[in-house]
């Protein structure tokens, strides 16, 4: 019997839940399990460049905090998050301008938790989110698993407009609303401070919560800071962000800061699913702020992602034929590309991969479908030279398919 | 305007989904908060004991592994977990007669996500799953947030009296049966080898998942190991476990052991909340099994338990007046105490904690509430001579309340 048992299908002996069944898998993890093979350029992921991890001064910290903290940082620790690391941060959020106590903090395993953990709070299926489009497809996939629909607004070199946003929020009485104010994922756009001033005095009319999404707001490298939304916009805010782009993203650690009686709820949630988040992890990053470790390592990547962004673009003006356009973004670690509509980028993407280049077409970024025309490069992870070669073979795929 | 918002009360002034306004935290979370004020012996928690932790171990462990694999394991990794990681649970699964291959493993952040992802991926609100009378209470908040109702079925000595599951899967239908056939959370019990067998039998004939929360089957003390329930089942069985009771806790780090075609949609429901768990912390937990060190802790940790075991049972047969019951387990975290049906422990805690020392009260762990006159007592926490004057000051509040 047992041995039959192991021929069956278990997605259809047992009794799935519908939607999960349904479920799919990220295509940029799907892409990433091919631009990881050797030899291939990869422009498609969300990676740090790994030359620039502190790895030296991981082993120091690591030491550091077994030394110090001992038996406290392996053991089982508060679901809201380890008092330090919460006090680092809250400390951290105050010099940008936004009033934070440590209780207005939930630490998360990623943003991408916390993106999870606020959409399943929020939204019951069929619910609306009204985002940005094209927008974050993890957020989409967080938000999706909740069984969401979206309200994407569409955006210009200042951000989401402001005219489409009432008229969203009037017609599908959106729950919230999710954002990435500076250098959006996947467009590397800023929401300028005006769009940011009248989305917070439209959010705070209808008494919708704005989150914003800001893992990339650290890594600028060129032009003024915007005042931060949260900053603005207060308690109306939930800004989220993370250590995977400014130390390390295999450490999983992220954060959201709240209104704390929604910090409470989020809390519950978050203790639900995974109890906390891991206390050694917690440490390290704590640690890695106090002994000012962390802003030396911004300051680290920051000239190295300008060089990255500056030869990416002299490339793709040396490279792309007329016709095709994109983005020039001031930080973060992405750009994004429009072909000529008539060309797909879902379609080329099989000929890039035997160019050995990589690339996330554009199209899961929209929570409708458009945008086939569209393309998300990452500038981080590849070196200088990779850089020049894929965007030189890109370059030429688009000649030819044009 | 801002300043008016500050003083509104979010909860009330957001649409949260209702289900998840009303979701409670953890009973046994909240009286650890109690139990952590210095000069309470705390009897509440499962935390290991933080004397046995393998501080220095450690520290030798993150030197080398951020020697050997650099970036890598600082970097983001795949959802399933990373294949060292995988082989090694794998292996270790078919020395103890279930057979493993890395693709049947998904890493989770603790055991309690393998819990919460597994409740997620099968229940639509109002499904039953059928558990053990009491059953782990962190295994019950799991299931609450995908809104589960509970076919809880009563246990003897042997575990979940088998008659019952029949009745129960007829009368119910669950999508899933819960279970902790080794050293249970809360009451010690471990099922015997005949209930395994007929438990399998049921459910292949109903076609319903047994999950087997095992995070103590590994920390045995005395007695002789049951066959593992899924070296008995196979593919019917899908099996939790952790690093978090035989390492630390604090690294997050469990696993599940299933049917491969489960484990792709398990893994795209984890993907969706966080992504992947800690690459660092994977690496850590797989170079400790790697080098043998795992194995050392573990044959540490058992002497131990077995010592404050023996003293808590002796000092409850000191101090405990009669008319007073409890288990003796063989191995795991955990007793579990009677008191007489009038008695209440929960209105005996406050109490406890005024005569500085903390247990958890039962009634929590029963799905339809029962069990005043229970609680669940941990022997790994406190020291031997903590475990003394605590059972003593025990023994004092009952004899008065008798």
């Amino acid at each position: 019997m047992l041995i039959e048992q192991e021929d069956k299908v278990h997605t259809e002996l047992w009794r799935i839940s519908p939607h999960m069944a349904g479920l799919k898998s990220s295509i940029i993890r799907e892409i990433l399990k091919f631009s990881s093979q050797p030899g291939v350029i990869s422009f498609a992921g969300g990676l740090p460049a790994p030359e620039l991890f502190p790895v030296e001064e991981m082993k120091e910290v690591t030491t550091y905090v077994l030394d110090t903290f001992g038996p406290t940082c392996l053991q089982y620790s508060v679901s809201r998050g380890i008092l330090p690391l919460r006090e680092d941060l809250a400390a951290r959020a105050v010099l940008r301008g936004v009033a934070t106590k440590p209780d207005n903090i939930l630490i998360c395993s990623g943003a991408q938790q916390a993106i999870e953990v606020i959409g399943r709070t929020f939204i019951e299926p069929g619910d609306y989110i009204l985002t940005e489009n094209p927008t974050y497809v993890g957020a989409l996939q967080a938000f999706n698993i909740s069984q969401a629909r979206y309200a994407p607004v569409e955006m210009d070199k200042e951000g989401m407009i402001m005219d489409q946003v009432a008229d969203m929020i009037e017609k599908y009485k959106p729950k919230l609303v999710y954002t990435i104010t500076n250098f959006q994922n996947p467009t590397g756009i800023t929401m300028s401070l005006k769009r940011r001033e009248q989305l917070v005095d439209i959010c705070s009319k209808y008494n919708i919560p704005i989150v914003d999404d800001n893992p990339y707001g650290q890594i600028r490298f060129d032009g003024e800071e915007v005042r931060d939304i949260k900053a603005i916009g207060g308690d109306q805010v939930i800004s989220l962000s993370t250590f995977s782009k400014i130390l390390a993203p295999g450490l999983r650690i992220g954060w959201m800061n709240g209104p704390e009686d929604m910090i409470t709820i989020f809390e519950k949630v978050k203790q639900c699913t995974d109890l906390h988040t891991s206390t050694f992890s917690q440490y390290l990053c704590s640690e890695f702020i106090r002994q000012g470790r962390l802003d030396r390592q911004i300051a680290r990547i920051k000239p190295d992602y300008r060089q990255k962004r500056d030869t990416m673009l002299q490339a793709m003006r040396d490279a792309f034929p007329e016709g095709i356009k994109w983005t020039e973004p001031d930080g973060g670690l992405f750009l994004w590309v429009e072909l000529p509509k008539h060309m797909s980028a879902k379609d080329l993407l099989p000929k890039a991969i035997e160019l050995k280049v990589a690339y996330v077409y554009g199209q899961p970024f929209f929570p409708n479908g458009e945008g086939a025309n569209t393309l998300r490069l990452n500038f981080s992870n590849a070196t200088l030279e990779g850089i020049v070669e894929g965007i030189t073979r890109l370059g030429k795929l688009f000649t030819e398919n044009m």
